[in-house]
Protein backbone atom coordinates (compact mmCIF):
# COMPACT_ATOMS: atom_id res chain seq x y z
CA UNK A 1 0.00 0.00 0.00
CA UNK A 2 1.23 3.57 -1.00
CA UNK A 3 1.94 6.44 1.61
CA UNK A 4 0.33 8.87 2.48
CA UNK A 5 1.29 12.25 2.95
CA UNK A 6 0.46 13.60 6.62
CA UNK A 7 -2.52 15.87 6.50
CA UNK A 8 -5.93 17.14 8.81
CA UNK A 9 -7.67 14.34 7.93
CA UNK A 10 -5.26 11.59 8.64
CA UNK A 11 -3.13 13.38 11.23
CA UNK A 12 -5.61 12.92 14.36
CA UNK A 13 -6.18 9.10 13.77
CA UNK A 14 -2.66 8.56 14.15
CA UNK A 15 -2.00 10.81 16.95
CA UNK A 16 -4.80 9.77 19.20
CA UNK A 17 -3.95 6.15 18.53
CA UNK A 18 0.05 6.39 19.49
CA UNK A 19 1.42 6.56 22.78
CA UNK A 20 4.94 7.10 22.20
CA UNK A 21 6.81 8.68 19.17
CA UNK A 22 9.93 6.68 18.23
CA UNK A 23 12.34 9.31 16.58
CA UNK A 24 15.45 8.40 14.65
CA UNK A 25 17.86 11.62 15.47
CA UNK A 26 19.98 12.15 12.02
CA UNK A 27 17.97 14.20 9.73
CA UNK A 28 15.01 14.37 11.53
CA UNK A 29 16.41 16.20 14.70
CA UNK A 30 19.41 17.38 13.33
CA UNK A 31 22.02 17.37 10.23
CA UNK A 32 25.34 17.30 12.18
CA UNK A 33 25.53 19.98 14.77
CA UNK A 34 22.12 21.82 13.63
CA UNK A 35 18.84 21.45 14.56
CA UNK A 36 16.56 21.32 12.55
CA UNK A 37 13.77 24.07 12.35
CA UNK A 38 10.88 23.44 14.77
CA UNK A 39 11.94 20.52 16.69
CA UNK A 40 12.26 21.56 19.99
CA UNK A 41 8.78 22.79 19.62
CA UNK A 42 7.36 19.77 18.17
CA UNK A 43 9.18 17.60 21.21
CA UNK A 44 7.32 20.05 23.93
CA UNK A 45 4.14 19.58 22.00
CA UNK A 46 4.47 16.04 22.12
CA UNK A 47 5.14 15.83 25.90
CA UNK A 48 2.28 18.75 26.74
CA UNK A 49 -0.45 16.08 24.93
CA UNK A 50 0.98 13.19 26.98
CA UNK A 51 2.70 11.06 24.44
CA UNK A 52 5.78 9.55 25.13
CA UNK A 53 9.45 10.12 23.72
CA UNK A 54 12.31 7.87 23.04
CA UNK A 55 15.26 8.40 20.06
CA UNK A 56 16.08 5.56 18.34
CA UNK A 57 19.24 6.49 16.52
CA UNK A 58 21.49 4.00 14.83
CA UNK A 59 24.60 6.69 14.99
CA UNK A 60 27.27 4.97 17.37
CA UNK A 61 29.84 7.63 17.20
CA UNK A 62 28.08 8.96 21.27
CA UNK A 63 27.10 6.62 24.08
CA UNK A 64 23.52 7.82 25.54
CA UNK A 65 24.77 9.72 28.15
CA UNK A 66 26.90 11.79 24.99
CA UNK A 67 23.87 11.94 23.03
CA UNK A 68 21.95 13.43 26.37
CA UNK A 69 24.63 16.17 26.32
CA UNK A 70 24.45 16.45 22.97
CA UNK A 71 20.91 17.08 23.36
CA UNK A 72 21.54 19.64 26.33
CA UNK A 73 23.69 21.51 24.03
CA UNK A 74 21.64 22.29 21.06
CA UNK A 75 19.03 23.50 23.89
CA UNK A 76 16.20 20.21 24.28
CA UNK A 77 16.19 18.47 27.87
CA UNK A 78 15.95 14.57 26.91
CA UNK A 79 16.96 11.92 29.85
CA UNK A 80 19.11 9.31 29.05
CA UNK A 81 16.67 6.49 29.53
CA UNK A 82 15.23 8.09 26.39
CA UNK A 83 17.66 7.25 24.24
CA UNK A 84 18.64 3.83 22.52
CA UNK A 85 21.98 4.37 20.28
CA UNK A 86 23.24 1.57 18.47
CA UNK A 87 26.32 1.73 20.35
CA UNK A 88 24.15 0.75 23.61
CA UNK A 89 22.90 -1.88 21.42
CA UNK A 90 25.98 -3.74 20.94
CA UNK A 91 26.62 -3.66 24.28
CA UNK A 92 23.10 -5.37 25.08
CA UNK A 93 23.55 -7.81 22.81
CA UNK A 94 26.81 -9.14 24.24
CA UNK A 95 25.47 -9.13 27.85
CA UNK A 96 22.27 -11.03 26.44
CA UNK A 97 24.52 -13.55 24.96
CA UNK A 98 26.48 -13.88 28.29
CA UNK A 99 30.24 -12.70 26.65
CA UNK A 100 32.88 -14.84 28.30
CA UNK A 101 34.59 -12.08 30.63
CA UNK A 102 37.66 -13.26 30.27
CA UNK A 103 37.52 -11.92 26.24
CA UNK A 104 37.78 -8.62 24.86
CA UNK A 105 35.95 -6.56 22.16
CA UNK A 106 37.99 -5.00 19.43
CA UNK A 107 36.37 -1.50 18.29
CA UNK A 108 36.08 -0.47 14.84
CA UNK A 109 34.34 2.96 15.64
CA UNK A 110 33.97 5.89 18.23
CA UNK A 111 34.22 6.15 21.98
CA UNK A 112 30.41 5.46 22.31
CA UNK A 113 30.82 2.26 21.56
CA UNK A 114 33.94 1.59 24.03
CA UNK A 115 31.80 3.43 27.20
CA UNK A 116 28.42 1.26 26.72
CA UNK A 117 30.71 -1.58 26.34
CA UNK A 118 32.69 -0.69 29.70
CA UNK A 119 29.54 0.25 31.21
CA UNK A 120 28.19 -3.37 30.52
CA UNK A 121 31.10 -4.78 32.02
CA UNK A 122 32.90 -5.78 28.84
CA UNK A 123 36.92 -4.97 28.35
CA UNK A 124 37.19 -2.86 25.01
CA UNK A 125 40.10 -1.66 23.37
CA UNK A 126 40.68 -0.05 19.68
CA UNK A 127 37.97 2.87 18.53
CA UNK A 128 39.68 6.51 18.61
CA UNK A 129 43.06 5.25 20.30
CA UNK A 130 43.64 3.82 16.92
CA UNK A 131 43.09 6.56 14.60
CA UNK A 132 46.57 7.55 14.20
CA UNK A 133 48.27 4.00 13.47
CA UNK A 134 49.90 3.46 9.71
CA UNK A 135 51.22 0.78 8.41
CA UNK A 136 54.52 0.77 6.15
CA UNK A 137 54.20 -2.22 4.14
CA UNK A 138 57.81 -1.84 2.68
CA UNK A 139 58.97 -2.34 6.11
CA UNK A 140 57.07 -6.16 6.35
CA UNK A 141 55.58 -4.86 9.17
CA UNK A 142 53.38 -7.59 11.30
CA UNK A 143 49.94 -7.26 13.22
CA UNK A 144 50.10 -8.65 16.27
CA UNK A 145 46.70 -9.49 17.63
CA UNK A 146 45.05 -10.43 20.95
CA UNK A 147 43.70 -14.05 20.77
CA UNK A 148 41.22 -13.23 23.61
CA UNK A 149 39.39 -11.04 21.20
CA UNK A 150 36.12 -12.44 21.14
CA UNK A 151 33.79 -9.99 19.14
CA UNK A 152 34.43 -7.17 16.66
CA UNK A 153 32.10 -4.29 16.84
CA UNK A 154 31.66 -2.19 13.73
CA UNK A 155 30.39 1.31 13.61
CA UNK A 156 30.63 4.75 11.92
CA UNK A 157 34.40 5.66 12.21
CA UNK A 158 35.71 8.83 10.13
CA UNK A 159 39.16 7.67 11.29
CA UNK A 160 38.73 4.54 9.58
CA UNK A 161 42.31 2.95 8.65
CA UNK A 162 44.22 -0.03 7.18
CA UNK A 163 45.94 -0.79 10.94
CA UNK A 164 42.32 -1.05 11.53
CA UNK A 165 41.16 -2.82 8.80
CA UNK A 166 43.69 -5.52 8.99
CA UNK A 167 42.99 -5.78 12.90
CA UNK A 168 39.41 -6.26 13.00
CA UNK A 169 39.75 -8.76 9.90
CA UNK A 170 42.60 -10.93 12.01
CA UNK A 171 40.20 -11.52 14.74
CA UNK A 172 37.63 -12.80 13.06
CA UNK A 173 39.52 -14.42 10.77
CA UNK A 174 41.49 -16.23 13.15
CA UNK A 175 40.03 -16.19 16.62
CA UNK A 176 38.15 -19.28 16.90
CA UNK A 177 34.05 -18.09 17.24
CA UNK A 178 34.93 -14.80 17.28
CA UNK A 179 31.65 -12.57 16.54
CA UNK A 180 31.71 -9.72 13.75
CA UNK A 181 28.73 -7.13 15.41
CA UNK A 182 28.02 -4.26 13.40
CA UNK A 183 26.14 -1.33 15.00
CA UNK A 184 24.18 -0.56 11.65
CA UNK A 185 24.69 -0.62 8.07
CA UNK A 186 23.66 2.96 7.25
CA UNK A 187 25.06 3.50 3.54
CA UNK A 188 25.45 7.33 4.03
CA UNK A 189 24.41 9.71 7.02
CA UNK A 190 24.11 13.63 7.80
CA UNK A 191 28.10 13.34 9.34
CA UNK A 192 28.03 17.27 9.03
CA UNK A 193 25.22 19.34 8.35
CA UNK A 194 26.13 20.17 4.71
CA UNK A 195 26.72 17.26 3.39
CA UNK A 196 26.15 13.50 3.33
CA UNK A 197 29.16 11.10 4.34
CA UNK A 198 29.89 7.43 4.25
CA UNK A 199 28.08 5.86 7.30
CA UNK A 200 28.95 2.32 8.97
CA UNK A 201 27.61 0.27 5.95
CA UNK A 202 31.09 1.88 4.49
CA UNK A 203 33.21 0.36 7.13
CA UNK A 204 31.39 -2.90 7.99
CA UNK A 205 31.08 -3.51 4.34
CA UNK A 206 34.63 -3.52 4.33
CA UNK A 207 35.24 -5.83 6.96
CA UNK A 208 32.57 -8.28 5.05
CA UNK A 209 34.74 -7.75 1.77
CA UNK A 210 38.16 -9.00 3.67
CA UNK A 211 36.73 -11.44 6.16
CA UNK A 212 34.08 -12.76 3.72
CA UNK A 213 31.91 -13.03 6.65
CA UNK A 214 28.22 -11.24 7.12
CA UNK A 215 27.58 -9.90 10.46
CA UNK A 216 25.42 -9.33 12.77
CA UNK A 217 23.60 -6.13 13.20
CA UNK A 218 22.09 -4.70 16.31
CA UNK A 219 20.57 -1.40 14.89
CA UNK A 220 17.91 -0.63 13.29
CA UNK A 221 16.10 -2.38 10.96
CA UNK A 222 16.83 -5.02 13.41
CA UNK A 223 14.45 -4.96 16.19
CA UNK A 224 17.16 -6.18 18.59
CA UNK A 225 16.87 -2.92 20.71
CA UNK A 226 12.66 -2.93 20.73
CA UNK A 227 12.97 -5.51 23.54
CA UNK A 228 14.77 -3.00 25.69
CA UNK A 229 12.80 -0.13 24.90
CA UNK A 230 9.62 -2.31 25.99
CA UNK A 231 11.25 -3.15 29.11
CA UNK A 232 11.08 0.18 29.65
CA UNK A 233 7.95 1.98 28.99
CA UNK A 234 4.77 -0.01 29.30
CA UNK A 235 3.43 0.46 25.20
CA UNK A 236 2.57 -2.00 23.71
CA UNK A 237 4.58 -1.73 19.76
CA UNK A 238 1.29 -1.13 18.11
CA UNK A 239 0.92 2.09 20.23
CA UNK A 240 3.77 3.37 18.94
CA UNK A 241 5.21 5.74 15.88
CA UNK A 242 8.45 5.05 14.40
CA UNK A 243 9.40 8.38 12.54
CA UNK A 244 12.71 8.64 10.78
CA UNK A 245 14.14 9.74 7.60
CA UNK A 246 15.50 6.34 6.43
CA UNK A 247 13.19 4.08 4.73
CA UNK A 248 16.10 0.54 4.79
CA UNK A 249 16.95 1.27 8.32
CA UNK A 250 13.90 3.71 10.31
CA UNK A 251 10.80 2.39 8.58
CA UNK A 252 11.83 -1.06 7.72
CA UNK A 253 12.84 -1.05 11.99
CA UNK A 254 9.19 -0.25 12.85
CA UNK A 255 7.44 -2.27 10.02
CA UNK A 256 9.46 -5.48 11.77
CA UNK A 257 8.10 -4.43 15.28
CA UNK A 258 4.94 -3.58 14.62
CA UNK A 259 4.61 -0.61 14.54
CA UNK A 260 3.04 2.66 12.64
CA UNK A 261 5.38 4.59 10.52
CA UNK A 262 6.00 8.23 9.89
CA UNK A 263 8.80 9.15 6.67
CA UNK A 264 10.29 12.66 7.20
CA UNK A 265 11.86 14.30 4.18
CA UNK A 266 14.32 16.57 6.39
CA UNK A 267 16.92 13.21 6.24
CA UNK A 268 18.32 11.17 3.12
CA UNK A 269 15.20 10.71 1.38
CA UNK A 270 13.60 12.46 -1.35
CA UNK A 271 9.85 11.90 -2.18
CA UNK A 272 11.48 10.71 -5.30
CA UNK A 273 13.10 7.92 -3.65
CA UNK A 274 10.08 7.27 -2.13
CA UNK A 275 7.86 7.21 -4.75
CA UNK A 276 10.19 5.26 -6.92
CA UNK A 277 8.83 1.94 -8.67
CA UNK A 278 12.29 -0.04 -7.11
CA UNK A 279 11.49 1.19 -3.72
CA UNK A 280 9.35 -1.59 -1.53
CA UNK A 281 9.43 -0.10 1.65
CA UNK A 282 6.31 2.16 2.08
CA UNK A 283 6.10 3.80 5.46
CA UNK A 284 2.01 4.83 6.80
CA UNK A 285 2.96 7.92 6.48
CA UNK A 286 5.31 10.76 5.47
CA UNK A 287 5.85 14.36 6.00
CA UNK A 288 8.27 17.40 5.61
CA UNK A 289 9.61 17.80 8.53
CA UNK A 290 8.63 16.73 12.34
CA UNK A 291 7.15 20.48 12.94
CA UNK A 292 4.37 19.68 10.41
CA UNK A 293 2.70 18.22 13.46
CA UNK A 294 2.22 21.65 14.54
CA UNK A 295 0.48 22.91 12.21
CA UNK A 296 -1.83 19.83 12.35
CA UNK A 297 -2.06 19.29 15.85
CA UNK B 1 35.22 -33.44 -10.21
CA UNK B 2 37.62 -32.91 -7.42
CA UNK B 3 41.54 -32.12 -8.30
CA UNK B 4 44.36 -34.33 -8.60
CA UNK B 5 47.55 -33.89 -6.85
CA UNK B 6 49.92 -33.10 -9.68
CA UNK B 7 52.40 -36.56 -9.71
CA UNK B 8 54.85 -38.12 -11.97
CA UNK B 9 51.71 -40.09 -13.58
CA UNK B 10 49.80 -36.74 -14.65
CA UNK B 11 52.78 -34.85 -15.04
CA UNK B 12 53.66 -35.06 -18.66
CA UNK B 13 49.62 -34.82 -20.10
CA UNK B 14 49.86 -31.56 -18.78
CA UNK B 15 53.17 -30.09 -19.54
CA UNK B 16 52.64 -31.70 -23.08
CA UNK B 17 49.48 -29.81 -23.81
CA UNK B 18 49.79 -26.69 -22.45
CA UNK B 19 51.68 -24.15 -24.48
CA UNK B 20 51.52 -20.66 -22.02
CA UNK B 21 51.99 -21.02 -18.30
CA UNK B 22 49.59 -17.92 -17.02
CA UNK B 23 51.27 -17.30 -13.13
CA UNK B 24 49.92 -15.44 -10.31
CA UNK B 25 52.33 -13.16 -8.81
CA UNK B 26 51.41 -13.09 -5.20
CA UNK B 27 51.40 -16.14 -3.18
CA UNK B 28 52.59 -17.73 -6.26
CA UNK B 29 56.20 -16.15 -7.60
CA UNK B 30 56.25 -14.26 -4.05
CA UNK B 31 55.52 -12.99 -0.99
CA UNK B 32 55.49 -9.27 -0.14
CA UNK B 33 59.16 -8.74 -1.19
CA UNK B 34 60.35 -12.46 -0.69
CA UNK B 35 60.54 -14.91 -3.58
CA UNK B 36 59.04 -18.28 -3.28
CA UNK B 37 61.44 -21.26 -3.09
CA UNK B 38 62.87 -22.35 -6.23
CA UNK B 39 60.83 -20.05 -8.73
CA UNK B 40 63.83 -18.60 -11.02
CA UNK B 41 64.48 -22.09 -11.58
CA UNK B 42 61.03 -23.21 -12.71
CA UNK B 43 60.57 -20.04 -14.66
CA UNK B 44 64.03 -20.83 -16.67
CA UNK B 45 63.33 -24.62 -16.80
CA UNK B 46 59.66 -23.52 -18.77
CA UNK B 47 61.66 -21.20 -21.48
CA UNK B 48 63.78 -23.94 -21.94
CA UNK B 49 61.05 -25.87 -22.59
CA UNK B 50 59.64 -23.28 -24.76
CA UNK B 51 56.81 -22.97 -23.17
CA UNK B 52 55.47 -19.15 -22.74
CA UNK B 53 54.89 -17.48 -19.72
CA UNK B 54 52.72 -14.52 -19.10
CA UNK B 55 52.03 -13.00 -15.59
CA UNK B 56 48.03 -12.15 -14.65
CA UNK B 57 48.17 -10.30 -11.40
CA UNK B 58 45.03 -8.90 -10.06
CA UNK B 59 47.40 -6.68 -7.10
CA UNK B 60 47.00 -3.11 -9.17
CA UNK B 61 49.37 -1.52 -6.57
CA UNK B 62 51.95 -1.56 -9.82
CA UNK B 63 51.93 -0.54 -13.16
CA UNK B 64 53.46 -3.49 -15.64
CA UNK B 65 56.62 -1.11 -16.17
CA UNK B 66 56.77 -1.20 -12.02
CA UNK B 67 56.09 -5.25 -11.83
CA UNK B 68 59.23 -5.35 -14.30
CA UNK B 69 61.41 -3.87 -12.14
CA UNK B 70 60.34 -5.86 -9.06
CA UNK B 71 60.65 -8.83 -11.12
CA UNK B 72 64.01 -7.56 -12.03
CA UNK B 73 64.89 -6.82 -8.45
CA UNK B 74 64.31 -10.10 -7.28
CA UNK B 75 67.16 -11.46 -10.12
CA UNK B 76 63.79 -12.47 -12.65
CA UNK B 77 64.10 -11.34 -16.09
CA UNK B 78 60.42 -10.36 -17.49
CA UNK B 79 59.28 -8.24 -20.09
CA UNK B 80 56.89 -5.79 -19.54
CA UNK B 81 54.89 -7.28 -22.19
CA UNK B 82 54.55 -10.65 -20.26
CA UNK B 83 52.65 -8.97 -17.59
CA UNK B 84 49.25 -8.49 -17.05
CA UNK B 85 47.69 -6.58 -13.97
CA UNK B 86 44.52 -5.42 -12.90
CA UNK B 87 45.95 -1.74 -12.86
CA UNK B 88 46.72 -2.03 -17.05
CA UNK B 89 43.11 -3.79 -17.21
CA UNK B 90 41.48 -0.77 -15.24
CA UNK B 91 42.90 1.66 -17.95
CA UNK B 92 42.49 -1.00 -20.99
CA UNK B 93 38.72 -0.86 -20.10
CA UNK B 94 38.10 2.28 -20.18
CA UNK B 95 39.63 2.66 -23.52
CA UNK B 96 37.36 0.26 -25.35
CA UNK B 97 34.41 2.01 -23.48
CA UNK B 98 35.53 5.08 -25.31
CA UNK B 99 35.93 7.00 -22.08
CA UNK B 100 34.85 10.62 -23.34
CA UNK B 101 38.40 12.47 -23.59
CA UNK B 102 36.85 15.30 -21.23
CA UNK B 103 35.90 13.05 -18.37
CA UNK B 104 38.61 12.36 -15.34
CA UNK B 105 38.74 9.19 -13.24
CA UNK B 106 39.51 9.43 -9.46
CA UNK B 107 41.27 6.86 -8.65
CA UNK B 108 41.31 5.33 -4.61
CA UNK B 109 44.38 2.85 -5.05
CA UNK B 110 47.86 3.11 -5.54
CA UNK B 111 50.34 4.82 -8.29
CA UNK B 112 50.23 1.89 -10.54
CA UNK B 113 46.39 2.39 -11.72
CA UNK B 114 47.34 6.16 -12.08
CA UNK B 115 50.47 5.34 -14.38
CA UNK B 116 48.61 3.04 -16.22
CA UNK B 117 45.64 5.26 -16.84
CA UNK B 118 48.29 8.28 -17.82
CA UNK B 119 49.74 5.99 -20.61
CA UNK B 120 45.99 5.39 -21.96
CA UNK B 121 45.77 9.12 -22.24
CA UNK B 122 43.20 9.43 -19.48
CA UNK B 123 43.69 12.05 -17.01
CA UNK B 124 43.11 10.71 -13.33
CA UNK B 125 43.79 11.46 -10.01
CA UNK B 126 43.65 11.03 -5.89
CA UNK B 127 45.86 7.81 -5.30
CA UNK B 128 48.96 8.18 -3.12
CA UNK B 129 48.29 12.18 -3.18
CA UNK B 130 45.34 11.82 -1.01
CA UNK B 131 47.47 9.48 1.43
CA UNK B 132 47.39 12.03 4.14
CA UNK B 133 44.17 13.66 3.75
CA UNK B 134 42.02 14.38 7.07
CA UNK B 135 38.70 14.64 7.95
CA UNK B 136 37.08 16.86 10.81
CA UNK B 137 33.50 16.54 10.93
CA UNK B 138 33.24 18.76 14.25
CA UNK B 139 34.78 21.48 12.03
CA UNK B 140 31.61 20.53 9.72
CA UNK B 141 33.71 21.02 6.34
CA UNK B 142 32.14 19.71 2.97
CA UNK B 143 34.14 18.15 0.43
CA UNK B 144 34.06 19.78 -2.97
CA UNK B 145 34.14 17.38 -6.12
CA UNK B 146 35.21 17.37 -9.53
CA UNK B 147 31.98 17.04 -11.85
CA UNK B 148 33.79 15.76 -14.55
CA UNK B 149 34.67 12.42 -12.78
CA UNK B 150 33.29 9.92 -15.31
CA UNK B 151 34.56 7.19 -13.20
CA UNK B 152 36.30 5.51 -9.59
CA UNK B 153 38.61 3.18 -10.17
CA UNK B 154 39.33 1.34 -6.84
CA UNK B 155 42.20 -1.44 -5.76
CA UNK B 156 44.12 -2.11 -2.69
CA UNK B 157 45.07 1.09 -0.79
CA UNK B 158 46.56 0.99 2.19
CA UNK B 159 46.33 4.52 2.51
CA UNK B 160 43.00 4.33 2.25
CA UNK B 161 41.31 6.74 4.44
CA UNK B 162 37.41 8.67 5.21
CA UNK B 163 38.65 11.81 2.96
CA UNK B 164 39.01 8.96 -0.11
CA UNK B 165 35.94 7.20 0.68
CA UNK B 166 33.71 10.81 0.54
CA UNK B 167 35.20 11.67 -2.65
CA UNK B 168 34.85 8.60 -4.36
CA UNK B 169 31.56 8.32 -2.78
CA UNK B 170 30.18 11.63 -3.88
CA UNK B 171 31.73 10.52 -7.18
CA UNK B 172 29.77 7.46 -8.08
CA UNK B 173 26.43 8.69 -5.99
CA UNK B 174 25.94 12.55 -7.36
CA UNK B 175 27.96 12.46 -11.06
CA UNK B 176 25.18 11.10 -13.48
CA UNK B 177 26.73 7.92 -15.41
CA UNK B 178 29.47 7.58 -13.33
CA UNK B 179 31.17 4.26 -13.52
CA UNK B 180 32.29 1.95 -10.50
CA UNK B 181 35.32 0.37 -11.54
CA UNK B 182 37.04 -2.87 -9.13
CA UNK B 183 40.30 -3.80 -10.30
CA UNK B 184 39.43 -6.78 -8.30
CA UNK B 185 38.04 -8.34 -5.09
CA UNK B 186 40.55 -10.08 -3.11
CA UNK B 187 39.23 -10.12 0.34
CA UNK B 188 43.17 -10.87 1.42
CA UNK B 189 46.53 -10.97 0.14
CA UNK B 190 50.46 -11.49 1.27
CA UNK B 191 51.05 -7.63 1.17
CA UNK B 192 53.80 -8.75 3.72
CA UNK B 193 55.97 -12.12 3.65
CA UNK B 194 54.61 -12.51 7.30
CA UNK B 195 50.91 -12.17 6.95
CA UNK B 196 48.13 -11.65 4.94
CA UNK B 197 46.66 -8.19 5.26
CA UNK B 198 43.12 -6.95 3.63
CA UNK B 199 42.93 -6.85 -0.37
CA UNK B 200 41.11 -4.95 -3.15
CA UNK B 201 38.13 -6.69 -1.78
CA UNK B 202 37.99 -4.56 1.75
CA UNK B 203 38.16 -1.12 0.02
CA UNK B 204 35.35 -2.13 -2.52
CA UNK B 205 33.00 -3.78 -0.30
CA UNK B 206 33.69 -0.37 1.79
CA UNK B 207 32.32 1.59 -1.82
CA UNK B 208 29.91 -0.64 -2.15
CA UNK B 209 28.55 0.03 1.33
CA UNK B 210 28.39 3.44 0.96
CA UNK B 211 27.19 3.74 -2.70
CA UNK B 212 24.91 0.83 -2.57
CA UNK B 213 25.99 0.06 -6.09
CA UNK B 214 28.03 -2.44 -7.46
CA UNK B 215 31.13 -2.62 -9.28
CA UNK B 216 32.37 -3.75 -13.04
CA UNK B 217 35.72 -5.97 -12.19
CA UNK B 218 38.33 -5.88 -14.60
CA UNK B 219 40.87 -8.20 -12.68
CA UNK B 220 40.73 -11.93 -12.29
CA UNK B 221 38.04 -14.24 -12.13
CA UNK B 222 36.70 -11.67 -15.44
CA UNK B 223 38.10 -12.59 -18.41
CA UNK B 224 38.07 -8.77 -19.60
CA UNK B 225 42.00 -9.57 -19.27
CA UNK B 226 42.12 -12.72 -21.91
CA UNK B 227 41.39 -10.14 -25.00
CA UNK B 228 44.24 -8.73 -24.36
CA UNK B 229 46.43 -11.66 -23.81
CA UNK B 230 45.07 -13.36 -26.88
CA UNK B 231 46.28 -10.28 -28.58
CA UNK B 232 50.02 -10.91 -27.53
CA UNK B 233 50.08 -14.66 -27.42
CA UNK B 234 48.91 -16.81 -30.48
CA UNK B 235 47.66 -19.57 -28.12
CA UNK B 236 44.49 -20.81 -27.70
CA UNK B 237 43.17 -21.02 -24.20
CA UNK B 238 42.79 -24.52 -24.49
CA UNK B 239 46.70 -24.55 -24.52
CA UNK B 240 47.04 -22.22 -21.25
CA UNK B 241 47.77 -23.26 -17.60
CA UNK B 242 46.35 -20.64 -14.93
CA UNK B 243 48.50 -21.21 -12.14
CA UNK B 244 47.33 -19.50 -9.03
CA UNK B 245 47.05 -19.53 -5.46
CA UNK B 246 43.49 -18.65 -4.97
CA UNK B 247 40.24 -20.70 -5.51
CA UNK B 248 38.30 -17.67 -6.28
CA UNK B 249 40.16 -15.05 -8.54
CA UNK B 250 42.91 -17.77 -10.24
CA UNK B 251 41.01 -20.63 -10.85
CA UNK B 252 37.68 -19.33 -11.80
CA UNK B 253 39.45 -16.85 -14.10
CA UNK B 254 41.19 -20.09 -15.44
CA UNK B 255 37.80 -22.04 -15.93
CA UNK B 256 35.87 -19.04 -16.97
CA UNK B 257 38.63 -19.13 -19.66
CA UNK B 258 38.58 -22.48 -20.93
CA UNK B 259 42.35 -22.84 -19.56
CA UNK B 260 43.61 -25.66 -17.89
CA UNK B 261 44.17 -24.89 -14.07
CA UNK B 262 46.33 -25.76 -11.05
CA UNK B 263 46.23 -24.51 -7.82
CA UNK B 264 49.26 -24.10 -5.41
CA UNK B 265 49.21 -23.69 -1.88
CA UNK B 266 52.20 -21.61 -1.74
CA UNK B 267 49.71 -18.80 -0.75
CA UNK B 268 46.27 -18.21 0.64
CA UNK B 269 44.99 -21.33 0.01
CA UNK B 270 45.22 -24.94 2.29
CA UNK B 271 44.55 -28.01 1.28
CA UNK B 272 41.52 -28.33 4.05
CA UNK B 273 40.49 -25.15 2.36
CA UNK B 274 40.07 -26.91 -1.44
CA UNK B 275 38.73 -30.00 0.26
CA UNK B 276 36.08 -28.39 2.24
CA UNK B 277 33.09 -29.23 1.10
CA UNK B 278 32.08 -25.78 1.32
CA UNK B 279 34.39 -25.56 -1.71
CA UNK B 280 32.66 -26.08 -4.95
CA UNK B 281 35.45 -24.61 -7.40
CA UNK B 282 38.21 -27.75 -7.96
CA UNK B 283 41.20 -26.95 -10.12
CA UNK B 284 42.12 -29.85 -12.75
CA UNK B 285 45.30 -30.28 -10.35
CA UNK B 286 46.78 -28.77 -7.03
CA UNK B 287 50.60 -28.95 -5.60
CA UNK B 288 52.42 -26.86 -2.88
CA UNK B 289 54.56 -24.43 -5.36
CA UNK B 290 55.22 -24.28 -8.64
CA UNK B 291 59.05 -25.34 -8.14
CA UNK B 292 57.30 -29.15 -7.86
CA UNK B 293 57.52 -28.94 -11.48
CA UNK B 294 61.12 -29.06 -11.69
CA UNK B 295 61.21 -32.54 -10.13
CA UNK B 296 58.21 -33.74 -12.28
CA UNK B 297 59.75 -32.63 -15.50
Amino acid sequence: MSSQPLSPNNFSDLFDSVEAFLFDCDGVIWKGDELIQGVPQTLQMLRSKGKKIVFVTNNSWKSRSQYAQKFQSLGISVSQDEIFSSSFAAAMYLKVKDFPSQNKVYVIGGEGILEELRLAGITAFGGPEDANKTIDLKQNCFVEHDKSVGAVVVGIDPNINYYKLQYGTLCIRENPGCLFIATNRDAVGHMTALQEWPGAGCMVAAICGSTQKEPVVVGKPSTFMMEFLLKKFNVSCSKMCMVGDRLDTDILFGQNAGCKTLLVLSGVTTQSDLQDPSNNIQPDYYTNKISDMLDLS
